[in-house]
């Protein structure tokens, strides 16, 4: 069986993240989403190792030292952190593993798992950005000044990304999702022994 | 507009390249076929700019010193060469351009365009090549094995190409190189501008 690949992916702020990943996930029994461990208190609803595995600041400890997160950070006197386990269970499985990331924590994952595969998801344009966010009609002038900020300064760090998907029809942005997953399987120095293997062996 | 890709595709003997890619054009009608130059004479039922462009001697070597030929070479007398122009154009018009090249001339069209995406179609195993090629009851044994030997090693270049797709099933090799003409559209890399102009200018 082939290994899983991993989909690590970025959207800047109300790029439409959430919505293509829910219907990615529709279509795609074979994904699975990786889930963060933080040392923070479940919320209200949240489960454990469905919105993070709520775990103590010396279990944490103990996953850093062994080499076991994949990447972590504090923030607000709480750890967060990926940890390499479940992923790499799922990955041998066969599964394609999504690794939802902050844009700035991208080219760190790039780096430490190089066959990672890295979309961020953007809107068409600020304009069509500027009105999502006035669309919900939630947030006030400076906040969405705010926002539009850091997106204009997320979308800058699209060149750490393999591929680019543009949220304009949701349909569409799926679709190139799926032909990203499809197409990088057929890389051949994804898995050479699979092409090798054609030379002498006879079909499984 | 986006400008096309151009998509190199090999295969090795009986490797089902025919199939996969008439089943192709059928479906993106956006696709357009490279037609090789040759100086030699048409066959019964040959057209000039649908089998062949059929030039002379003297043109083709025109051809060749305007640097106009992406490559080309001599057999049993006769040049055979891809003219750059139509694909160009094509390309510049945002179709994408399927261009077959021999599994020998593969490594030397990458060096020439690097930007184009290399596609070798391969049969599933060595023992389904055989059937194929027993299937056809056209060939004698030592045609079959001598077709199998050439098969053997050609399968051994699929290494310089960035996809292999394995001819199986039809509708599924057919979806491989759909999914790699869409996902590839999708880099980061292939068109920057794409992504930096979402910053600024309208959407247009």
């Amino acid at each position: 069986m082939s290994k899983g690949l991993l989909l690590m992916v970025s959207a800047p702020s109300a790029g439409g993240k959430g919505t293509i990943l829910g219907e990615l996930f529709r279509r795609d029994g074979n994904l699975r989403m990786s889930v963060s461990a933080t040392t923070r208190s479940p919320r209200e609803g949240e489960e454990h190792g469905k919105h993070y595995y709520f775990i103590s600041r010396e279990e944490f400890k103990n996953l850093i030292d062994s080499g076991s997160m994949l990447e972590y950070a504090e923030y607000v006197g709480n750890l967060y952190g990926t940890p390499r386990g479940p992923i790499e269970q799922w990955l041998s499985q066969g599964h394609d593993v999504v690794l939802e990331i902050e844009v700035q924590g991208g080219a760190q994952i790039k780096k430490l798992v190089p066959d990672c595969v890295s979309v961020f998801i953007t809107p068409p344009s600020m304009e069509v950005l500027e009105k999502r966010l006035r669309g919900r009609g939630t947030e006030n002038e400076e906040t969405i000044q705010k926002r539009l900020d850091t997106a204009r300064k997320e979308l800058l760090q699209a060149e750490h990304y393999d591929y680019v998907v543009i949220n304009d029809r949701l349909e569409d942005a799926v679709d190139d999702m799926q032909a990203i997953l499809r197409s990088e399987k057929l890389r051949y120095e994804r898995e050479p022994e699979r092409i090798n293997g054609l030379l002498a062996a006879p079909k499984a």
